[in-house]
């Protein structure tokens, strides 16, 4: 019938199946909690802690259900971050090739960690190369397969088994989750999320937290298309810093999500401050703006079980040690 | 017969016995591991990770199961530090009143913490009273069991679940550890975990870690008999500055250890840097020895399984910050 309605583009078989290719490799992350924080929230709220996730972000998990789902013999990747090294850490343990195109001008340790697992970073001038060049013939010269950080039917389900974890988990505590808020950039953690947590809780709202300035998400489901963030704006959660949402991710989070939640760079360093003291977690910015869409009132969670995801935790020492002593 | 091995004084089914009465409270934590780490050791290091154990310390577990086995209607600590937190909460759990005795010159924000969790500080003058004193009436006035912080059967029996959880990981990890590494104050951790871990792995070797100027045990286990830590040594390492090992504990640890190491301020800076950056984990100096003495080489490591228990998260925002910006 031509009114029925689409199905999603990845579905919960897609995220079942990424999380049996895992099993073997993934680390099943804890939700942490932490009873003064309840306290003060009226609420119960339970951290999903993927900076303790191989490389110390979830981004592993989309890497590699990609390649095992591909099959593929040699991958690359755009990006300095996060991607990078879940990417370069999957490939290493299938025991694959990895070319990672990173600006030349990108901060030395993120190359070296990128190298370090195992991948070979391929250094490009921002000001003379067009990336998508340099990556194109990359695929072509290895016959590789393009890792895309979040516009992947396979990376939003390998991403979805977090929210696949958090459901079992949930389960274990014998706990339905009110409401489940998590960190937004192009919006592939969230759609897999979405798909995973209303599987096995049909009422569950579920928020994208986006910072201040690259709240794309937000404005884009509020006008039910995507659109772009402005250009020039600057926040310090280096991990969430996407222009506009992915297609097939939005797609998935136009018809799930609740909405969108904005914090800015202050509420996200108090939330870095309330992981250090509280869930003796390190959380990168990009990693807490759940956590500090929760602890600065963002949305009204008293009475409710509450999951925030805290996404990574690869943060520069000095960043982390100014933070945390302004935030005492 | 006169000759026959005189018994521990704790018991591998006390630690069972333990495990049950902490089972529906307790936190399993994670049994961290890095790649990376691991690659530069030439070894499979395992991080037990009990900063992320209620009130950020292995130390809950002992005065949980010393509450419930005395079922205990009132109880009384002496401490400023881990255990007067964990005898806190374990009290307020089990709905009894607790009395914690400190100096009135403890730092506020220990004061702070334990009365958050749920205790009455007593704060005494330690020019003029005797803590005992004050104990003692406190322990009369209130009909109240004295929790001591390691030289009690069952706090001993609590904190071995620390190395039963060990055993139950590295048995789903398929994996047969051959040392393990515990940071040492008063010995209750070492020995409850020497008991379960040799229960499970009977060729393991496990080594007591000290910082400088406070290896009692190191020298009490070469002297064969408990000796004394010098006077006005000091160590940043402040939950681990007891003056000798304790009774009970040193009755124990005397048979089952292979011996002490030692690690000094520097050490414990590099081990709490190497904890943020690759494991995502906040610990405190006294929490760090164990991490210390693998990572800077005090014992011999290359193609082993080791095991160091990270024991506590509970350090100051400033001083974290300035050791994790120091040790870059």
């Amino acid at each position: 019938m031509s009114d029925e309605p689409k199905p999603d583009p990845v579905s919960f078989d897609d995220i079942v199946l990424a999380a049996h290719r895992l099993e073997p490799v993934v680390r099943r992350t804890p939700l942490l909690s932490s009873s003064l924080i309840d306290q003060q929230l009226g609420a119960r709220l339970l951290l999903k802690a993927e900076p303790l996730q191989h490389t110390g972000s979830f981004k592993f998990r989309g890497a590699y259900n990609a390649i095992v789902a591909r099959q593929a013999s040699a991958v690359v990747a755009y990006s300095s971050g996060n991607h990078a090294q879940g990417v370069a850490l999957a490939a290493s343990i299938r025991g694959i090739p990895a070319s990672i195109v990173m600006p030349a001008d990108a901060p030395m340790i993120k190359r070296e960690h990128t190298e370090r697992y195992g991948a070979r970073v391929h250094a490009y001038d921002r000001y003379r190369e067009i990336r998508e060049q340099v990556g194109e013939k990359l695929v072509a010269d290895m016959d590789a397969e393009l890792i895309r950080p979040y516009d992947d039917h396979f990376v939003i389900a390998g991403q979805g088994t977090v929210g696949l974890e958090v459901a079992e988990q949930c389960a274990e505590l014998d706990l339905i989750p009110d409401v489940a808020l998590v960190c937004t950039g192009g919006g592939g953690l969230i759609a897999g999320c979405a798909l995973a947590l209303q599987h096995h809780f049909p009422a569950i709202q579920i928020y994208a937290v986006e910072p201040e300035g690259f709240d794309d998400t937000a404005r884009s489901l509020a006008a039910g298309q995507r659109v772009k963030n402005e250009p020039n704006r600057q926040s310090f959660c280096d991990a969430l810093l996407t222009t506009m949402p992915g297609e097939i991710t939005f797609e998935i989070n136009r018809k799930r999500l609740a909405g969108g939640l904005i914090v800015d760079d202050g509420e996200v360093g108090a939330a870095m401050g309330t992981a250090f003291r509280h869930y003796k977690l390190v959380v990168e910015p990009g990693g807490a703006v759940a956590l500090a869409a929760v602890l600065s009132g963002k949305i009204d969670v008293v009475g409710k079980k509450v999951v925030a995801v805290a996404t990574g935790g690869n943060v520069d020492e000095d960043l982390f040690a100014r933070i945390i002593a302004s935030n005492t």
